[in-house]
């Protein structure tokens, strides 16, 4: 039989979902490592990245690959997982393991495991976009709300962090941007671009706010373990009598195995109004929709939680590293004109650092920057664009510090070669 | 400082949301597990899912095992994939073994490492939905297309599987529903839930039909390995020249391990029209914004798909149970009065069975006929009505043979009760 093709085939591109997904920090850094230049026989330096697992310092505890593999052979957990929120004992872990901290007790069914923290991101946007709904995002932020945001048409409104104040949120601009159409605000703490760690007087005001405005608090606490510096990490549930909390947080970053994909989404709701609301059962229908994390990742995670022994000394050995290689990012970039940090960090694994291209020759903004910086030196940044912040960088100084001093130093000179004369 | 409280809370369930998974198998099986009655006391028999991992005969292979337990022991799999279509030594070990089966070779920039399946079926709805864009899929069918379908907006038309004819597609009724905003149409083979494997000519009618409208043909192969009946597997990649092809699959499938949650979405377009009209470049986008399979699996594949000597005599294992406990359901059921199977299975794990509600007392309805059968037998079957059949029930015969004819006995007795006198 003869076959007449089609005059046009009728599928095409889908604008939308391209048009968001360009916000994702990977597609900034994939196009950045793809201009990666073939003539600098010297090794690339990633200082873009939130992924230190590479690198054999970072390296996870035999424990946790224990369980896993313990796990495995069981044989117990190759089936589909059978409660839409995830494996009852792994969720029965992580509520008590994340109720040491907070003034009242959580339990399983507060508790939703996540294929790590970018489903959750998503599931927030997927729960909370409805006609005409919007969300407040901090600027600096994580790029990957807005993506997700974007592609729900949940419309986002960006209130600014400030660096003067440690870069608390500004809650003025918060207040001024709500409207009744506001269902929630996001804050990341350890804050990721900046390594801000917000104090407990912060977030109970930031609590008080969203109670005032009608809100819940979405806290992204992916770096919750990260934190070295003067504040104490106080989860933002702690004061979600205040005004309901949604916490995200992550198994992955927590042993620094961000590969594995093992998360959860928390809901810190002391007075029953997410789910009086119908947020909870929301919750539970978007995993309906999604693929889970591989059951035998949520098998092991209570023998992962059980064996905190191997896990202190595994989390005191990297929190020393990442002290140390936060001083000196600090130090080195103090010593570099064109850049200015003001706040050093005390948690997650970042920096945000200014350039003051008035002082550079050529560069006329921070995605100029990154790009020469790449070509020439093989050096990654991420340039703050992709954070809504231009003419700033963000630096990740989770890396071994040989590296880190290597690459800070190709940064000094590549400033150097482009000052004003 | 004083916080008034909120006269009310800004954010709401979700309707949408809520309404489109509700659709989903998980969810009605899920409420016909909540039906199971306390009192009894014999053990419950669930014959409505498709995962039969749980039971003995159907472990894995210890190479499959063995090649996730390597990749995490060998701590190189602890990172994000850098790449957005998944590890390039997977993607190009599944190219190889999929081209076997092709009348051309199939690159690794052809595969998309998915989590599971469902996440691959996630993904066509989400690159497929457009302004006014409509897909066609299969009645009966897997719920889960029309659940994404609906979620992301995406009109959805049903075109029927015609049972006398050995459940292939009423290719009639598919030119009768499409119109010049359709795109897709999908089909399942080996089928879910009819247990139909399509000849390579009705496969080739398939394409000739797309092509003729202008539209792409999503395969969903999950079961590409299961077959056991007179007609080989054929892919319909096999037919890609005609009119492009999206399949679906899964190591999950292949290897009795649906928990690892891993699989693939594969273009199989060896005349370029997924990638001149922009749907490649959707994919990569919707990779981004989603979040891909473990590493560490993804590093394993390669080794998976290496040991095949293990993997064949687990594959002839299994099919040889499977062949027989079809045997056994399809001679079962012939035994039973008020019930009517059109067609023995030849492959997946489900067998569709017509009920006669005229011979039965008190049960007007399939959903009715599976509710009473939980309560009083605790065997679980999934009713037609679910998969867009309507007094029909799905069978799965994928397990033990002793629990399959126990259960198909509570069956009878169940018919037998309530038969009308």
């Amino acid at each position: 039989m003869e076959v007449n093709g089609p005059s046009e085939w009728r599928f095409q591109a889908n604008r939308h979902l391209i048009a968001a997904s360009s916000r994702c920090v990977r597609k900034v850094v994939g196009s950045l490592i793809n201009s990666l230049g073939n003539e600098d026989e010297r090794q690339a330096i990633f200082l873009g990245h939130g992924d230190p697992s590479v690198f054999p310092s970072f390296r996870t505890t035999v424990s946790a690959e224990d369980a896993v593999v313990n796990a495995i052979r069981s044989g117990k957990y190759n089936s589909y997982c059978k409660n839409l929120q995830g494996l009852l004992p792994a969720r029965r872990a992580i509520a008590e393991e994340l109720s040491r901290d907070l003034p009242y007790k959580l339990s399983a069914d507060d508790v939703f495991l996540t294929s790590g923290c970018k489903h959750g991101i998503r599931s927030v946007a997927e729960v909370l976009a409805g006609p005409n709904a919007n969300i407040l995002l901090p600027r600096p932020g994580f790029p990957d709300y807005e993506a997700h945001a974007s592609f729900y048409h949940l419309e986002f409104r960006l209130f600014n962090l400030l660096p003067e104040k440690g870069w608390e949120v500004d809650l003025q601009s918060v207040e001024a941007l709500a409207d009744h159409n506001t269902v929630a605000m996001v804050i990341i703490n350890p804050n990721n671009p900046c390594g801000s760690v917000y104090t407990s007087h912060h977030l109970m005001k930031v609590a008080e706010t969203a109670r005032k405005l009608g809100i819940m608090v979405i806290s992204d606490e992916a770096y919750a373990t990260i934190n070295f510096g003067e504040n104490p990490f106080v989860p933002m549930g702690t004061f979600a009598s205040v005004a309901p909390v949604i916490t995200l947080g992550s198994v992955s970053k927590r042993l620094f195995v961000p590969g594995w994909r093992l998360g959860w989404l928390v809901t810190n709701d002391p007075n029953h109004i997410l789910s009086k609301t119908g947020v909870v059962e929301s919750l539970e229908c978007c995993q309906i929709m999604t693929s889970d994390a591989a059951t035998f990742l949520q098998g092991a995670i209570p023998e992962m939680i059980e064996r905190t022994k191997e896990y202190e000394e595994f989390h005191s050995k990297v929190i020393k590293i990442l002290r140390d290689t936060a001083d000196i990012c600090y130090a080195k970039i103090k010593d570099i004109p064109c850049l200015y940090c003001p706040y050093k960090p005390q948690g997650s694994m970042f920096m945000l650092v200014k350039l003051n291209l008035e002082l550079l020759e050529e560069i006329h903004d921070d995605m100029e920057f990154c790009v020469k910086l790449v070509k020439e030196e093989s050096v990654i940044l991420l340039p703050g664009v992709a954070l809504g912040l231009k003419n700033w960088v963000r630096i990740s100084f989770a890396t071994e510090p040989p590296t880190l001093e290597d690459g800070l130093d190709r940064l000094k000179v590549f400033c150097q070669r482009h000052f004003k004369k």
